[in-house]
């Protein structure tokens, strides 16, 4: 029989990695803060629950999704908590991204609980989430990932095992500062290309046919081109990850001038109550 | 029969140019500051000319291919420089990266002469420029660049005309920006996932995987990764470049903040004297 | 009689503090968890209690010292902690550098209890807190800053209120930010300077007769040109501080970028394991 | 009898260093580019030149004021320009503020010539050039500022000798990297405490009683709270002093982080076409 799983966090990504649980046809048991999320879920067969901990009481395999630390210490210390109620050998994935550290604070309590924890942030958006096809950077014991594969694998096409708890943040963490970066680029070069009074247009076309082509100049420099800002990943939640970047680095003092000088940029954006748009929208940085 | 060219500037991109030139079959007149690396060319057929001026005297299309401003000045505007011999009607393309501003500056001198000037500096490496595959960002007239195309044809696979004189360079030199943050940006994250203890291989792999694919990742990654910064553009012209770039955006008033911050990364790697290294030693900033 | 005093934090700070309280002649009760710490003002009238718990307990004006927030947090809600033993009327008073939303979070929480709280976090160095001429920044009630007035003019000989809970960390953040960069410019222009061939130290004397003369010119330059940094106020806690400004600026959207850019210096150093040194060791940044 | 002073270059400073050079009773002759700026110095005794060239030709002692590097290199090579007119064994000394670069190339130029070249940039401002109190830093021989002192000692209160040639605008581009910045991290510090809601007027109150205490907070500070910013030193020379200590340290590879991330702030200012106001006005960046 196949093991329960829950799913504690149903927002853009959340849903869609339900989804995908269900048809493969595990049990699935749901929790999200506004419970309205679950409606399609339980709809195709989900559960759902009063609160984290019944989750987390309900599932062989638990999966948390939210959108940032708090979010997650309060889903796993808060009331009616998850961590107090997890089984004894079940296994929990957090794909949330949050600290390297508080991935570490999680491994160890749940050591203590004889519960076998992945930090396990994904990429690919809530299109990869739709199609099944997330890629996972994973942290943790390579026997609980081997474990793992299956549910990871109906929600996933690739994963990959990074090293020890923690390291899946970390990778993600450096993943997300790089595009940051690179879409922070872009936009520095359309405005000087603009306001040299040259097409923007144009420069994209050369781009694309130089050592400066990249995944971000096909996604994002369509958004900076039109002024159209439509998320698939928050500014919010990018400006977020620049700061759990920053802070890691700061910790083990690794200076990161770029990475900070880009993250003041998107803070502008942010300051600007434009937050809930597309990250690309750091672009309006020098379209204010 | 085929207009005489004439190539002033035969470094690593000069030289091949130049040989491709011949191949095709034009008579070819070369000078170079160090007359030795016209050797290979004149064996092949092209005629070394004692100065810049009695190169321009001699052709009907003049090419320039130096290293930064002031090299160009001098070949220009020096002692038995090429500017006051460029015959009436000839057509002059720079494929130097300077300033737009220096662009207009010959522009102007060449219009005075009645001579056709192209801004057209490249992209795609020595190895680009022997395999006759460079991509030209040209600023001026359309008609001189329909007029130049044949000989373009035989150095490059693609050209883009971008706009007015100087329009070139700004792509250029935005473009450049965009690499150097690139390879900025993975050399940050490099760091901070060593820093953490973790591999930086297995980061370029999942980075591969993902949307921070890209060319820079393709080409430089290996750089970073060994420690090895075999030069294919030298650090001390990408850190040239940059400054151009901020120059252009400062005269603007357009903030580059983060390019900014790349720049004195690049900066403190030029100051511990590896400038003859690949721009990807950039990340000596970090394993200082 | 006097209101007993209670003192939680006995680093280079709160011990003079507190000897200056039992001066004045409050009845003073301590903790530190480093319980020799409170030798001296044990021998001198001060009672040791066992935990932050008996200190509130028995105070009618709590003073808290600690150096980051997480010290703070456990000092009132860990284990024997000293906010459920606050007594209802009395005057809480927190002297360390923290957040302002940690600020405000045990303003609420005291509030729920009766009690005062002011955010009171200080300048002046370990000298001002031996002279009793610390300055402090003051958010909070004007009562109960008028009620505290005797016991902080024990400490201190100015203090300024600067707006509700919270007002006091926001300016003294700011001003930590200011005192970093001033640091960091003349670090920056000596190794300008030095990098030139020049003597720095002319460069310091020009500035005393100049609009850039300034009290960190007067108390770090000396440092800065003798590359000797016996810390007066190290730079483990203005990396800190720097961090906490940072955090605040991000959450509020303010760009901050020569500070963001200084602090990456900062973190430099740190990583290079200088963080207990005085935080003018930032020049080592450019002395590596 | 006095020796003949020249003065080329009658704009804020040039002007009044003239009149208290007229004052002392040496004959002068002075030029500037728009001739009218010269009628008060006419009225009082000076003798208005055609060109550089006749001033040169006339002085014992030329004194250059102007505002940047292309403006001096065309008094000194353009059409009628000094250089080639300076006598043999006469004083020419700077006070412009330009690259130590030319300053070493105007020193070769006046060596060939047997002159005797200072590079003598000042601060204090107009007010000081009025007063006779500026300041001067100094690169040389010391027997050719021994020989200067009398004239120097009309405009200023105090000199520095700071080194050879080029070492006076070392120091004095240093300096201003220093200002722009404290300037900078004021207006950094006053756009976080306003939007913290908190009043900018109590933080500059606060710092007064600081080691943030500084000359540029008394005389920048009241702009900067008021949004007023009657130029004393106009953003747009502030801006291109940066440029030159950027310029200075990436030649030398010398980063300088805070620096380059203020300077895109002012370069932003500049671009919104604010760049004769005074430099504090860098407060613009935040109130956009």
């Amino acid at each position: 029989m196949k093991p329960a799983v829950g799913v504690i966090g149903l927002g853009l990504m959340g849903r869609p990695m339900g989804m995908n649980i269900l048809k493969a046809g595990y049990p699935l048991t749901v929790w999200n803060r506004t419970a309205s999320r679950a409606d399609e879920l339980v709809a195709a067969g989900a559960k759902l629950a009063p609160s984290p901990h019944e989750v987390a009481a309900a599932s062989d395999f638990l999966i948390t999704m939210v959108s940032d630390p708090p979010a997650l210490e309060e889903i796993l210390w808060g009331e009616r908590g998850a961590m107090a109620a997890l089984k004894r050998g079940s296994i929990y994935m957090d794909s949330s991204t949050v600290s390297p550290a508080l991935a570490r604070k999680i491994a160890a309590a749940c050591a203590e609980r004889d519960v076998k924890f992945l930090d396990a942030p994904v990429t690919g958006g809530d299109w990869g989430a739709r199609k099944g096809e997330l890629v996972f950077m994973i942290g943790g014991d390579a026997e609980t990932l081997k474990e793992a594969e299956p549910v990871i694998g109906v929600m996933g096409k690739k994963w990959f095992h990074l090293g020890p708890n923690g390291a899946g943040q970390t990778i993600k963490l450096a993943m997300n500062a790089i595009l940051a970066l690179q879409v922070g680029a872009l936009a520095e070069a359309i405005a000087l290309v603009r306001r040299s009074g040259l097409q923007a247009e144009k420069l994209v076309e050369v781009l694309q046919s130089s050592m400066a082509r990249s995944g971000v100049l096909d996604v994002k420099a369509p958004n900076l081109l039109k002024g159209e800002y439509v998320p698939s990943f928050s500014l919010r939640l990018m400006h977020k990850d620049l700061g759990l970047a920053l802070d890691l680095a700061n910790q083990l003092g690794v200076p990161l001038p770029a990475t900070a000088a880009a993250r003041e940029t998107y803070s502008a954006v942010k300051g600007a109550s434009q937050e809930d748009l597309d990250y690309s929208a750091v672009m309006k940085f020098w379209n204010r």
